[in-house]
């Protein structure tokens, strides 16, 4: 029976497949666009990592399901040769559905075979797999929202749940921040308990001008007033590049915002439903971030202003864990002297660009490629969505997309200077 | 119990589904380009289009099954309203391929209770979807060729069959054919026996020179030879707009011939194996034909030079009936008069632009978008195919797809003019 | 002193220069899009033309101007050898002007210096590049119309010139015309006097049904008529290509016409001003001349049943002779029984595909890519327009181009079948 | 006359003028790309910009030369209203160049006249303006390259002149930099002495540190060794975005290179002639600087680190004012301390991305376009080319462009950790 790391890892597995159970074989097998990928192929992607990665040091002579698997299932390491193109991902209905789910059970039995006594370099293998396979349950939500997003008939990924009302949430304070000589980003850790990724390292410091964080993000409601505003007809509020996505995509509101007469209707996990105001806005790009901001007079956070404010601050929240799979309204009232939904509910878009900190070292081998090849073209997002298992955050964790995706959990807090 | 019409579109329709039998719902729901669509898509937009046309006539009150359906599985029928984008058919994963079966049972239901008594406009109806249902079996299966030609793993559509081993074909002899002015073209005709689709109309004269055809289609020897000959990389062989085709997709062989070593591995619909130089060549461009005719000393036949050889010879061959699915040697010896496998194996490019003919009436109402507005840049294919089933072909049948078409089953024969 | 064919070719060559007189530099040397050429690239081209397979002929030992010319000014030789980016033709801002101007000038002198005994294939070529000079200058026409029509400042090019009043055309009268079998197409001929392109041989036989055709040419009020009537949001009218053109390129009028409140205003070779109800339309696509035709309860003629109406009917009329570079409205009375306007003022789009006749050769060597290798994906027009020398003319001319092309003077005449 | 400030403005225009005297007037109409723009368009939209931001200051009642130019050479600022768009600046054949020169004069004329005593605000914009020029001058000049570039003939702007021959430069040595908490950026100016753009402000503080900075940038035959290496097929050297533009543009060296056998040719804007070794590489994407550095073992800059190296540097070196034109090797010897060519002779690549400082405020109104709505998707160059103007230049000053340009002065020099 597999203990510890195996053990642990494992557990993420089985909650992977908990996330797919609606789905059928025809909605894992399909690639609602390039920037996505089928459940299927995350399902079979994460299990080609573990078989590749880790396998071979737990059994030795370990034979590969099928060794034309690496070809299909390699996502993007140049460093283990050429690889299935990945717009065509979504061509691949063999293997099936079942084959796949049979590929994960041979592979998750190797796991469960393994001894207790794993030397530390196949411990820090697991252990990254294992977050690995927590990034992929976010990308299975987003890219199955997508696919049902674009279905006239709008399925719903399960039914719908019925959850306290919220009151409506408090007004904006902005709450001033930690400035000055600061300390921020990771040490190095692989462990279980002690990871994080290379692209948070080195703990360094940094420069920080006095600020204030907005107490909680942007809601749907404050969203809809920038867009009655006439905030997508106003050039001058957008970046150049913002302001031509604008034009050339035809956005005139968030994605699944679907207007109906004077209101809008919103696709969720649980179906079409009208847009609540209180609750966080979401599926915004980061050039409608950057607009919305400038409309507000206010700005986004650098990644160094949110990280210094959620340092001390529990990782709770409406993650993964909760099972809600949607925003929900920040407090109706709070004497938190913290911004509050710093992790969870949403992604929120910072104003720096993904680029490596100075001393930046990439994994070794080929886990090198994970991370810093994508240094480029990106903004940072932090804190977390509730599509994130609770586990796989912390405070000096970075995400990345480029600036025009809408897809992701992406959603807005401002910041504004204190000069 | 249904008989006459709707007893031959109900069997029509159970061949559809038993040519669907080996299909997973992974397979059924995957669109593999813009031009082909998934075959749960053909399955539910052929249901459609009886429970459209046909059902308000046989069931008086008929609600359709989902009122969402049109939506969905409308192909291109301006007059019947705003439709789901082609190129997104692969996005709809629901209704899965079970709903599809689901729908299919239900509209055939009502056509096994129809009665016999059908007005003549009724019955038209039924016999233009049973004509509709046949042509979605040929694409059916050339889609799904197609969808497996992109998968690394080249899976199999149904186990390999044993087949008799044929002698060689022996060599190309040019017959001589009826010339001077002619009668093609048919008459008006929508009844089970004498349907006939507006495109092939009116019966009308033309003037043909003197000229002959050749005894069987291209072999894929014969086409190995224009490639081993250079035909690929000879500008002065191909159509301005041809030699761009070959440029810009790096065309060097048919669709689904892979180079290994010095000799050709070819996919089919039961995997990969080699190249057969005996066979007809098949999935080749219009522009790939003409080049080879050129290399070739010759050129292709127009469609009325096709017609006229072959409206005499019965609508025999190596058809869908034939359940081979792949084209056949032509015989090794043969004392007819009259050209080989003018049906069946290969459809046979023609250098007719799909044009109407003088006369030419469309269908009335929706059905006039059927064929009409499709005549401009097309070149007109002869003959059917080993995917073609046997009662939907005749001598005037025309069918259609633009010069740079290769995943349907076109092959070549070649003409010369004798003056 | 040049004579007989060189003296012809020189007399041509000068109108080409006349043509040019009021470019400038600038005006000549840019590309108004990949299917418009710069005029200095005309000018050059055909140069190249004659330096290349006549001056050899006519002068041993003859040495290029420039040997890196062939390179920059060889259209779509194949046979001769890699060439120019044709899209990237407006990049050659050298040689100048002036310097093409020198390059012309070089070239005819060596015209003018040839003898009048030239051999028979000398003179063939020089007939040739006579013809092709003439192309040419209605490209330069249509090319720099193209140019100046995107120029918000609407440039003209001449200052506009009074013309006398036209009264208005009589209505449209159908016209039945020749049928049965008939010959049309040209006997090969390649001298001064019976010069025929090899598209439009050999002379043959063609079965034509019996028709009317229309007395004049659609004017631009009957073409405002079916705007008006919704002509551009009606898809039943629409070929689906033509349909599908309407919306990707947001058409709605005619190539140059531009809404002005309730009105179009034109833009012409002398400026923009009100569009003219009683001229022949002009700058529409096939697509849209059928789809008129459609709305009009007519078709397009065959090119066989213009060639019939054609052949006894003097080349005459509003050609690049009569130097008014602008269609002019037909007669307000005509006791005449045969079309007006064939010949001049607008070329007419026929509803047949340019393709090779029965029995075609194309021209020997080189030129064999003169015509034959563009026989695809276009639409045969005949007849001239406003912009073609008389002399270039006759009714078996075959003009062609592919059927979304505006840009050239292509306009509309309808034909009825009566039968 | 014109004193102070309009003389100064008067006197950068001159220079902008002498630059385009070798160009004819098409070498001066043409667009050779999306991203470059027409000289002429240049020339007309620097004097648009002083004759719309600054003569109605000067000029009570100032009428703009033609109210149409506010269209056509407006670049992109979305205050002023719909403007040409700019793919199609290359189609403006009209206004001619002479024309344009015109406009010049005429809004020279009215500067000519200005008087000493201007207020504040004109001032400002006047220093604005002759800022632009310059700014216009430098693009001049690489869009002209570029255009000569693409042509077959390989057009020189001026003929080659005699430079003293230059020895070798030594080899790179590694300088260790200030390092620590330091101020970095500008104080607002606005003066003709004390002039800052808007992006270069607030000056503030940041955490720098400890590093070296190599002694000169990196050289053509260090280049080379990086691509006889393998460097343009080694993916693991390269960002994910880099390695897709190396394979889609088909990158093997840097623009303007052409192999000629074992070596490389190099297109300058005196023409073209073999690659010298000893000069700074030149024309490479951030991409190639990035990989380039990446094999080197070692990296770019930040943009602060290379200011602060720069910062007590005086602005001197291989800039516009030496006319050379072209990067010149480094010095063979130097006891300097400091790196050399820090300014002049190529802009160097950092790996700061183009953002905002904390506390950036926009110029006031439609200024408030010039520079921070293209904060995004771009990376910061510093230092200077030998195309930019040494009045120009600062070490404070932040140049920008996407990671793929390659059509700027662009190069390479490389830092390295010390820690």
């Amino acid at each position: 029976m597999a203990t510890g790391t195996c053990a642990a890892l494992l557990e993420v597995r089985a909650l992977t497949e908990r996330l797919c159970a609606t789905l059928t074989p025809e909605d894992s097998a399909v690639q609602a666009m390039d920037d996505a990928s089928p459940t299927k192929w995350h399902l079979a992607h994460t299990t080609w990592f573990i078989e590749t990665f880790a396998l071979p040091r737990l059994c030795r002579d370990y034979q590969p399901v099928d060794p034309r698997f690496g070809y299909l299932f390699n996502s993007y390491y140049e460093a283990l040769g050429p690889r299935h193109e990945r717009p065509k991902r979504g061509l691949l209905t063999r293997p099936s559905l079942r084959e796949v789910a049979d590929y994960r059970q041979r592979v998750d039995a190797v796991l469960a075979e393994a001894g207790r006594d794993l030397d530390e370099e196949t411990a820090r293998v697991l252990v990254l797999a294992l977050n690995h396979e927590q990034q992929h349950q976010e990308l299975i939500l987003t890219d199955i929202k997508y696919l049902f997003g674009q279905n006239p008939l709008r399925p719903a990924y399960r039914e719908a749940r019925a959850l306290p009302a919220a009151s409506s949430p408090a007004p904006v304070r902005w709450m001033p921040q930690d400035a000055g000589l600061q300390w921020i980003g990771a040490k190095e850790g692989r462990g279980l308990d002690d990871f994080v990724f290379d692209n948070e390292c080195p703990r360094h410091r940094v420069f920080v001008e006095p600020h204030a964080l907005a107490s909680r993000p942007v809601t749907c409601g404050e969203y809809r007033d920038f867009i009655v505003d006439g905030g997508y007809e106003t050039p001058t509020l957008w970046l150049s590049d913002g302001w031509s996505a604008v034009q050339s995509n035809g956005w005139h509101a968030p994605l699944y915002w679907r207007r109906a007469g004077d209101s809008f209707l919103l696709t969720t996990l649980e179906g079409e439903r009208p847009v609540a105001d209180d609750e966080p806005v979401c599926h915004v790009s980061y050039y409608e971030a950057d607009a919305f901001a400038r409309w507000a007079g206010a700005h986004l956070p650098t990644e160094e202003e949110w990280e210094l404010a959620a340092r001390e601050v529990p990782v709770e929240g409406n993650l993964l864990d909760s099972d809600v799979l949607h925003p929900r309204p920040a407090p109706s009232f709070s004497s938190s002297a913290r911004p509050a939904q710093l992790f969870g509910d949403v992604w929120e878009w910072t104003r720096s660009a993904y680029l490596p900190y100075s001393g930046f070292r990439p994994f070794e081998g080929a886990f090198g490629e994970y991370n810093g090849k994508f240094m480029m073209n990106q903004m940072v997002l932090r804190g977390g969505s509730c599509f994130t298992p609770q586990s796989h955050l912390r405070a000096t964790y970075r995400n990345f997309f480029p600036p025009g995706a809408r897809w992701q959990m992406s959603g807005i807090r401002l910041a504004r200077d204190l000069s």
